[in-house]
């Protein structure tokens, strides 16, 4: 005989599958829901199966949207020779919120990671070669995360595009904004240092 | 234009209402699902729309249960004379871990606290001087929280017992077994100092 009710178990277990939620974080969520006596519990049931129904993946960039191509390459607006490649679908975000970036994107679905398993052939790198050669791109952001998944997979990416008339680009490493000089990692500062620029 | 389908920002809102989960933490749970490859948004969503159909509240002991009376309630193998009040049904997940107690709950549902508006007509306490009246009960466990709340929700339940034949009890205060006494606060030591026993 256990102390909690069945559905109230079921949830918890379910919540505790999340990344980062344990147990404990699990049960909070789960009798947060339960006293609450607004309908979070349904919108959140109703959004979760509205995920994998009503999103689709943009044959040409990759990233999730509500319809293919998304909202970024039906836009006759941007500027279609830059392209901008990223891992996850949360990094067009970023990109996005900067108001910075009038290109299109191109979304890997991850990075060259062979300790988790991921080579060449699990991102969409293959698809990525291909769009360049079906029209012209003048420049390509790589635009990784800088760890060493990140880099390795910028790497793999040039190698492949060696020879190909395309200007390959990296975001630029250096100092955080707002951020402090003392704080700052040994490795940080040397590329800080090395790609110091006129004043 | 948003650079995030609509049913992925719907999905990252509603899990932003959570408690501790700010956007980027909701964020992460969302593209975790949409990644997924298993069907854990669809056990999400149907351990949600379970969750306030199919629980009920016991109308004895308040807890959140299968069925009313609830499995403890219910269980005649258990010590009907006593009684442990606690604040939330997660406090009777906690103490039937400990195969400790025998007796029955009685659930709250909250502690007073005027700060948060949480009077005690907001919480189970008539239901519980009620039960007291109905049937007989030789003691009454209040094993509140050790906190503000909790030591005054106690205080309160006990002024309205007084005169009543029942002998009333708090769990015992003292170090955490497994602790460290260099690192337990002055007000969990006085009180382990001042209800100490003889060895």
């Amino acid at each position: 005989m256990s102390a909690i009710a069945k559905p109230v178990e079921r949830l918890i277990e379910a919540f505790s599958r999340l990344p980062g939620v344990g147990p404990k974080t699990a049960s909070r969520f789960t009798f947060f829901l339960l006293r609450g006596s607004d309908n979070l519990s349904v919108e959140l049931a109703e959004a979760l199966q509205q995920l994998h129904t009503d999103v689709v993946t943009c044959q040409q960039c990759y990233n999730i949207a509500d319809e293919s191509p998304c909202a970024i390459c039906g836009d006759s607006l941007r500027d279609a020779t830059t392209i901008c490649v990223v891992e996850e679908p949360l990094d067009v975000v970023a990109l996005e919120r900067t108001h910075a970036y009038h290109g299109l994107y191109h979304v890997l679905h991850g990075a060259i990671s062979p300790a988790d398993n991921i080579f060449p052939d699990d991102l969409r790198i293959r698809e990525l070669v291909r769009r360049l050669e079906a029209a012209p791109v003048e420049e390509l952001i790589l635009a990784t995360n800088p760890n060493l998944e990140g880099e390795a997979t910028a790497a793999y990416i040039q190698r492949q595009l060696a020879g190909k008339k395309v200007r390959v680009t990296r975001l630029a490493r250096g100092l955080p904004v707002g951020g402090d000089l003392e704080y700052a990692d040994a490795l940080t500062l040397s590329r800080a240092l090395a790609e110091r620029q006129t004043a």
